[in-house]
């Protein structure tokens, strides 16, 4: 079985849910609490508003690709912390624009 | 070749990238701006973070989902807007974590 | 006496907090509900950064101003619907740096 | 003359616009630039926004009221950075809502 980069982050994220917050930074962030990883949440939507304008003045995507990053990364992380996940997110946005996501998973299980 | 959820909404996002704006969301999101479509990101990004706040109240996560879903949506039409695109920032967070993204299409691909 | 506009501006928008919300923009917030208004104060925060960006670019404040102002605008109807005001805040960024903010009004009043 | 909470404010945030970055908080912000000053205002709306939900649920203003002084206080930083004013906010929504507030300061030296 593949297992895509975000099924793969998902793994790494659950093991480090109940990690010591001292040597893990998303243990830190989930003992730390929701309103804590909503900050982060906020402060990454922001940065990355602010490299998506640099970005479109200076001609380079990287700072851009490193912020959403971090935005995605810390949505993960919110969804964790609340019980949900990414396949969720992505079934929502399969629903909406008729996308062959829900058989996604399933159907690159059987081609393993 | 089978392609992820995230793979198709790129194809369907670029193919609304130019089409008219009275008919596509999408294209009249394009039409506006780089501005319009951050104020979209940010705007999102409160609405998820408000969300958020009201399932851990309530222990329901579906409107976390749909707000999630929104707050990605329109970070896809960002970077579909300054010429970026998805996988970069998978790629991004597979480095972060050591995942083993690079491959994940190209073995996907091998596998059709 | 005179009233500063903040509080000519707390005045107006208590006289609104109760109104037809099909005849006042403020009473149509309020009846909204907390989430509409702190979407709000989102959406014009994120509107603030992009101008003060732009205004960077194009040596002109204008926008910058309006949206500053929206942001206000909109952090004070939150205040207002929590049964919150403006002092308060000021007498917090008066405790903070030390300045003699906690007997303004009365000073101001004594004059009059 | 009386000066206002802000008026004073801004006094003491241009006189430490330029002053040692090592030594004061304000002058690292300026030194850092326009970014981090933007970053500040779109954390502190995140965090003005996550006070108010729990001020909602608990039923206690405090936080609310400090979280809306960093905004407002990082808002005066952003202007200040730009060579804006508290004033010209002020002076919009004035005029926005019919508010006796271009004659203000003058009918207040006046007093004085």
């Amino acid at each position: 079985m593949t297992l895509s980069i975000l099924e793969q982050l998902e793994v790494v994220l659950a093991s480090r849910k109940d990690a010591d917050p001292d040597s893990s930074y998303v243990a830190s962030l989930h003992s730390k609490g929701l309103n804590k990883i909503l900050e982060k949440v906020g402060e990454e939507a922001v940065e990355t508003v602010l490299a998506a304008k640099d970005a479109e003045r200076d001609g380079d995507n990287s700072k851009l690709i490193y912020e959403t990053a971090d935005l995605w990364f810390h949505s993960l992380v919110m969804l964790s912390h609340l019980g949900g996940n990414h396949q969720q997110v992505l079934d929502e946005l399969a629903r909406r624009f008729g996308l062959s996501g829900l058989d996604e998973k399933a159907a690159r299980d059987t081609q393993s």
